[in-house]
């Protein structure tokens, strides 16, 4: 049975009935469902459905058309729901990331029937799991003139501010080889735990770069993130893997990320496992957004899908209510000031 | 059903007799049936049975008494069962650790009725696994009346010749802590992967030392064994333990020895998971023995289960067939040369 959720309750009522509705990546068929529904009876959206992602569109043949996005997903539960109101505060799975930001493009798209410009709104599956099953990524793929845009707004959680950009990132495998032997004649081999020090302690010692670009620091990281090495307690280990987190700025490309993280480790087996460019800033076709958001643009530090939009030629920048540092924690929640804050800053963008 | 055991048979076919008798550790069932049906037809010795042990022993008043040990079990298969005799070597699961050693001890048992000394001869489950299980642990808590002895060989492979004592064992994580962070903002955290690098350094430029018990170089070693970090591959770890092995000579109590790592290690977090004393090589008191097994003694490096009769106060050497660097291997033999020389030397000795 779907669930019908009322696009005219306050937005701290929505957020709540979000919320109470499960979402775990994958598992999105009822929210999907219930958006689906509550789209589909506004006469001035033209809804389409692509797996557990919901489109929305206007079409008012305005000459400029935008983008508002926002994932239905969450991470796993960790004994955080139902929601709760406290103190100014919806407690509660996915508060934070991002149903606040869900409920106040939900609102837009009921509330808003004749914008100053066309929109689309997206509501995606499957942010929080393997990129390839990203709903934004699935339309890009399959019906890629559904995200025809002039610029893009994601509601990740923001602060009610405006994050422009977003760095790229780099994952790779630093692979030291050694010879095995019994630990009892351990001199009869070559332990790669121990061949591991240098690269280690040079990943301590690294000074990661700042790049400023718009007038907006990307500060870059490298470290470990993990570390694995071990074959038996007896054993002395022939292998030790370090993976390491890259964070570059958006105006290095993936190739460049890579050849500055293998110059870190000459010698070394350096074994790049995935790479993702980041999002310039593109503060320049942004510029009418911002000043109506009335924010002082700040950058991303981590990876948003406003790369996505991105690589599709098309300026984004995350506004939405909520601390991101509190992603994905178990105590997550939104203030209902940042939920009036997004809803009233971007209504009047859109009048 | 019981499988019959020929002990009057060649050293060879019984040693592949006891190979085909398959006998994982905590599986001992039926070998220790075939071992314990085939000793109770010999009327010199006295038998008894516990758990999946079997003890038999002479009691013709002999002035001193000795241990002929060996342990039952094996660790799991890999593709190398059944037996198979080629070019001088038997081959397969045990072949080499210690089922070679086991077809000696049967041997002499059977057929070596009125001995130079009495005789206890143990055949035990449970060598490969924890040491709480060991059946010898299990004999010495529950009935250590049966140990009694002047001395022990112990049928540990040695490639016959005679490895005296062994080096003691001490297993401990070196715990470092650092602070949690998202990669994106690593610089609120503390990378507790990079904050173990001077730990691996010093692992890395450690020198054991060589002690020199009656005559024979003990070589001590001190190195990791496993290394573990990673919390997500977006997060700053923020605990990385390094477990190192430590094998210490037999002079060092494990008190010293603990003192000793920790003493490299100040200012870290060093939890002691395991040590287990070695055992002097006893040479003055395993004289007779070591002569009429004509055999230079070597250092054993490994530790073995001639500690456990070093704890009881009774000098024991470890000598028995294979090669013990073949132990464990999917590729284990033992030569038929080796099976005939021990059983010659020990038959010798007990005239």
């Amino acid at each position: 049975m779907t669930v019908t959720l009322d696009l005219a309750s306050d937005v701290v009522a929505l957020t709540r009935a979000l919320v109470d509705l499960p979402s775990e990546s994958g598992r999105e068929g009822r929210i999907a469902d219930a958006v689906e529904t509550a789209l589909r009876g506004l006469r001035h959206l033209r809804v389409e459905r692509i797996g557990d992602s919901v489109v929305a569109r206007t079409d008012l043949g305005r000459p400029e058309r935008a983008v508002i996005a926002g994932h239905l997903d969450t991470v796993p539960a960790a004994g955080n729901l139902p929601s709760r109101l406290h103190e100014g505060r919806v407690h509660g799975l996915g508060a934070c990331d991002m149903k606040g930001g869900v409920a106040v493009a939900l609102r837009l798209a009921a509330g808003v029937p004749d914008p100053a410009r066309d929109l689309t709104y997206v509501f995606y599956e499957c942010e929080e799991v393997e990129g390839d099953r990203n709903g934004l990524h699935r339309i890009a793929a399959e019906r890629p003139a559904l995200l025809d845009a002039d610029l893009a707004v994601l509601m990740e959680p923001s602060e009610a501010g405006v994050e422009a950009g977003c760095q790229g990132v780099l994952t790779a495998d630093i692979v030291v080889r050694g010879a095995r032997a019994h630990t009892a004649r351990a001199w009869t081999g070559v332990n790669a735990a121990h061949l591991a020090a240098p690269v280690l302690q040079r990943l301590a010692d690294h000074t990661p770069e700042r790049v400023v670009i718009d007038g907006l620091e990307y500060r870059e990281g490298l470290g470990a993130v993990a570390v694995r090495a071990g074959v038996a307690g007896n054993v002395v280990p022939d292998e030790c893997v370090i993976t390491v987190n890259s964070r570059f700025a958006p105006s290095r490309s993936p190739e460049e990320a890579e050849e500055y993280v293998r110059r870190h480790f000459p010698g070394y087996e350096v074994r790049v496992t995935e790479v993702v460019p980041g999002a310039l800033p593109g503060l320049d076709r942004l510029a009418d957004l911002v000043a109506a958001l009335g924010a002082t643009p700040r950058p991303k530090l981590g990876w948003t899908d406003v790369a996505r939009f991105a690589a599709l030629g098309t300026p984004a920048l995350n506004y939405g209510p909520g601390d991101p540092s509190l992603a994905h924690t178990a105590g997550e929640y939104v203030p209902v000031a940042h939920l009036r804050t997004c809803e009233e800053r971007l209504r009047q963008w859109l009048r």
